[in-house]
């Protein structure tokens, strides 16, 4: 089937995560993606655990199906190359912080007059203009800022960071469909242009929230259930088992009182609707917590309310998902080339391409070593294979 | 400025968050969307408090420069006049239970004989394919199948919804992107296609790291701070006063340790580098969190922090956000025309537009009221005023 992105070449000047997931889902659909890693060290995603040989379960991941190139930027003779590899480069992706890239002579304005149909994406933290432009800024920091973590929050009221790097993953994401839409601009104008996407502005997009305009009411804290429906949240059986549960509707509320054998409840006033239940949800809780305790596991909560058609789900680790039914079928975790040096397991996991096309299929490939692919792009750009060999080591620090 | 999206023409059959949040990212862009909706309710989201005036704050936000059209599905008139439309229509999106749509006559293959061109984007809980297909889910479903539930949670170990419907945004995030790059495709090929997008997909792409691939480990629930960086993460310095702070790389950290007031820490072998303060992350937080209880606020641990280039960010609430200086300055929170009927409000607020592009700008448009153009639609498509009126009034319930 065919490659959805054949024949677009993407220059990836990122580090850490936003950046590089932003390039692996273009690499997943087929495009040319050279990565460009600082010497010595390349992009901080080498560096960090877990590891298998020495070698980053994160870089695996993230890299697939890139070529990787070291450069050292602040060599003259780096710039000179890339200024002809940006002459057929479609794409461009930078996650320097502001002015940086401008600085080192790589700025759109600059590159643009050598390529006006190249399409130039800046992901940071909080944008490239406004008070905030030039603050570093991590994951946590967008989280932060954008109330994700005001909001979450279990029973006790804490604030709580969100597991893993949503504002990273959401950023690439969000980069991802705005480097897609200027490629489509691109089709119908012949016009590219500068992107401008920051951690910050996409988590508050998701977390678009005012209730006080509306309102003249703070927002709660979300806690494990919802403020506005009800039975929807997180049940607990025991401190080590819960159940997350939705039945908001008429139907799916009546399927759930059937399923605990409690007709009863179908026709109690106190819970007739959404609305009313939000107003008892304590004892909504109660009730559905009650009838866990009174079951052998939650896994058989589980079972009677899939039969029933109530939707629900148990609190997978990792380690379920890989064994899921669903997950195993549908090949959502694919099972990717190891790097060369990695011995001690038969290959990386990782989730390729982010939806089914009818017409297109992603690409499985490996992430490469550190400069893998220098020699071979610097020879392809015009340098003798001794000039590229030298380069080469003067950048990778060898 | 150019609008991106000039002359796309949407129809959304979607309802709820996922599939209403994709349509609005398209219609921010300039493309035409017109918004099917069931007849007498409409999208859930118009019945979501806060309300002003009886009108939802989330159907304003999410249905914004959209137009509204209620049709009964389930009648042959609708798909009649529906299949008239599909002809000149560029995207549809919807979100029914994977088979709804093919029992009603919409599916994707019945439609791509009409219109080949046809990019069709079907969003659900678990895709179109797999054991757990058919089953309804909501946003807390897919938090708890990709494993954001089990791993979010506070230093008392319990696990934690996450505020906000992280599953839905990100899932529109990924879908309007998916469907760019179908937009995109068909500019050079001619052919449209069927894209499955779901909420368990995208957000386990969001969460892939399978350490126990690795290490035969469990990765552990992630807390306030982070098991593989130090320090990153939240700072208490009262129950109700948190700062979060990130400093991992050898420059910051010596940047806190100085604004600490405490040179000492930066030579210290046990906080020299990250791993070395990973394995004393508990002595870490403590000395952070006691010069935070030193200051008279985290607002001046954070101005302290700001001058010395570390990064921080306090814990904003929904209020901070529309007050913070860089919010402001750079737009990214825009009034939009409240709906006809609120008076109470002059405007109403949204997130509108992803991204800044050099060569485009976002759309400020407010949400329709339930089957306000519908009667111009069906016009549109060939029926006289006369016989538009009468299915309007037997779609619409009047």
């Amino acid at each position: 089937m065919a490659k959805l992105l054949e024949g677009i070449k993407v220059l990836d000047f990122t580090n850490n995560v936003a950046g590089p997931a932003t390039a692996v889902a273009l690499a997943d659909y087929g495009a040319e993606v050279i990565h460009i890693e600082k010497p010595v060290w390349g992009d901080d995603c080498r560096n960090y655990i877990p590891m298998a040989d020495g070698i980053s379960a994160m870089h695996m991941m993230i890299n697939r199906s890139k070529k990787s190139m070291v450069m050292d930027l602040k060599d003259s003779d780096a710039i000179a190359v890339l200024k002809r590899m940006v002459a057929d480069t479609d794409v461009i992706v930078e996650s320097f912080r502001p002015g940086v890239m401008d600085r080192l002579g790589l700025g759109y304005e600059e590159l643009s007059e050598i390529n006006p149909r190249l399409i130039y994406c800046s992901i940071s933290a909080f944008g490239q203009k406004g008070p905030y432009a030039t603050r570093a800024g991590y994951d946590v920091i967008a989280q932060a800022f954008s109330g994700f973590i005001y909001y979450t929050g279990g029973e006790s009221g804490t604030p709580t960071k969100i597991c893993g790097a949503i504002g990273d993953y959401s950023s690439a994401l969000n980069a991802y469909g705005q480097i897609m839409t200027a490629l489509y601009y691109r089709e119908r104008t012949g016009r590219g242009q500068h992107i401008d996407v920051s951690l910050a502005r996409t988590l508050l997009w998701m977390n678009a929230y005012f209730d006080h305009i509306y309102t003249g009411e703070p927002r709660p804290r979300s806690g494990n259930h919802d403020y506005t429906l009800s039975p929807y949240g997180v049940f607990e059986r025991s401190p080590e088992e819960y159940l997350v549960i939705g039945a908001v509707n008429v139907s799916t509320w009546k399927k759930l009182c059937e399923a605990m054998e409690r007709p009863d409840l179908v026709t109690d006033p106190r819970y007739l609707t959404n609305d009313a239940r939000v107003h008892h949800d304590d004892e909504v809780i109660a009730i559905i917590e009650d009838w866990l305790r009174s079951l052998p596991s939650v896994d058989e909560a589980a079972r009677i309310l899939d039969e029933a058609g109530v939707p629900n789900c148990k609190l997978n680790t990792m380690t379920d998902i890989l064994e899921d039914p669903h997950v195993v079928e549908n090949g959502w975790v694919t099972d990717i080339p190891p790097c060369t040096g990695v011995t001690s397991i038969p290959a990386a996991k990782a989730v390729v391409g982010l939806a089914d096309f009818s017409g297109g299929e992603p690409v499985v490939g490996g992430a490469e070593a550190l400069g893998e692919s220098s020699v071979e792009i610097l020879t392809k750009y015009g340098l003798s294979p001794e000039e590229a060999q030298k380069l080469e080591q003067r950048w990778s620090g060898k």
